[in-house]
């Protein structure tokens, strides 16, 4: 399923990497949003042209995105797209920002590319297919306990209400290691059994529709931080596990 | 001056390099050292590799490690090694470790090269030349107020005093962007003008000697929170500006 789709994205992906790599490490007007994220020249440019690509190639299909909203929303399959999935990583030259694309089915994610254009690392998955890393599958880790357990967030000022922070330090206190800053390039070393746990809040449709499929088609487990499904719907908090079997012990220290 | 020298480090950089990459998102042994720090075999076998290109090309030269010590400490000239600076990264997938090789001439040092062989990015310099990124000349920032520059620090559990922590708080609510979880690879974006200020402590000789030569032929400014130049008696706390005038402003902060 979603074979046509997939290649379609990878071209989506193909272009709006190029296009972001034009700004990188390079000067770059940088204007604050309202909500005082850095959005720059190359997010605008890279939506805008993978916009143009589905409109000619699938024009019957929904569009949301991070920088121009929501089009033909009632439709059946929506791409979601976020051209630069961390920002702040981006405007500061780390190449741990990513191109994210994904489709949904009324309303559920069932396509997703998370694409580091710097370094040439591709996440790809659909439904009913494995996540391949650059075009080889990956798998999640297994059987690590909490305690020795790697775990990746952003963070940072801004990622976590006063209440989201006290859960997450519990949460930090009891695992085996902790990395921030990481962007959607975390949930892609997750997927390849590097890390163990991505825990992050203040998440928005776009930002985290094209890493339930990489998590999911590569074996591990993707909610909110109480286990609810992520949907259009949710609160923000965003939980990936590489091993399911964490999700009650994580669960408790986030409660 | 030292242009054999920068070339062979170069040769060395290479060749931990291939040895590091072997292991990289491969499982592998991780032992706790003292301090612990996470050490990976890896990490011991670049750093042999290292010792014996020295032996071999410079026995003259003493040799500082991480792994395996000191040796031949009287010389003149001594080769400083880090063969995984950053191995909370390398353990964890993300490519922000480095190969940190640096060289003093009666405990100055003169030479330094900052390594990331996975994504191929190498920041060299030497006493008397010009920073270069993969052979390129790269200069750092100027001119960006405190409010809004970008710092970076690795941070994280274990790298700050209770006082130090307190300190660096009052700098990042100065700054106009702070992102954690960089080790070396901070000093090579600084060096490059994509980022304005790293700040941290805990330092080791073999932790910062490569840097201050690139930060330094880059046009940038290196010294301890005080503002004294990086040396063997150091007290750990490291601070790199892109641009020397913000020294003030920072070390109030730091104060």
């Amino acid at each position: 399923m979603y074979e046509a789709e997939l290649s379609f994205a990878e071209r989506l992906a193909d272009a709006a990497g190029g296009c972001v790599l034009k700004y990188f490490r390079r000067p770059v007007a940088v204007e604050d949003k309202a909500d005082a994220s850095p959005v720059t020249a190359a997010d605008k440019e890279a939506e805008a042209l993978m916009r143009d690509m589905i409109r000619r190639d699938f024009p019957d299909c929904g569009i949301v995105g991070e920088e121009y909203g929501r089009e033909n929303g009632g439709a059946e399959l929506v791409w979601v797209l976020d051209p630069i999935d961390g920002t702040r990583s981006f405007i500061t030259g780390k190449p741990v920002f990513g191109v994210l694309i994904a489709l949904l089915n009324k309303g559920r994610p069932v396509l997703g590319v998370i694409d580091q254009p710097y370094t040439k690392e591709r996440w790809t998955a659909r439904k009913g297919g494995r996540t391949l890393f650059n075009g080889e599958p990956v798998v999640t880790r297994k059987g690590v306990p909490l305690n020795k357990a790697y775990m990746y967030s952003t963070g940072g000022r801004g990622m976590f209400s006063e209440e989201e922070q006290k859960r997450f330090d519990v949460l930090e206190s009891r695992v085996g290691l902790t990395r921030y800053s990481s962007d959607c390039y975390a949930y892609g070393l997750l997927s390849s059994g590097c890390i163990d746990i991505v825990c992050e809040a203040g998440m928005k449709l776009y930002d985290y529709a094209a890493l339930v499929p990489v998590v999911e088609g590569a074996g591990g487990f993707m909610s909110d931080w109480r286990g609810n499904p992520l949907g259009a719907s949710s609160n923000g908090t965003v939980l990936a596990l590489g091993d399911e079997a964490l999700f009650s012990e994580v669960a408790e220290a986030l409660k």
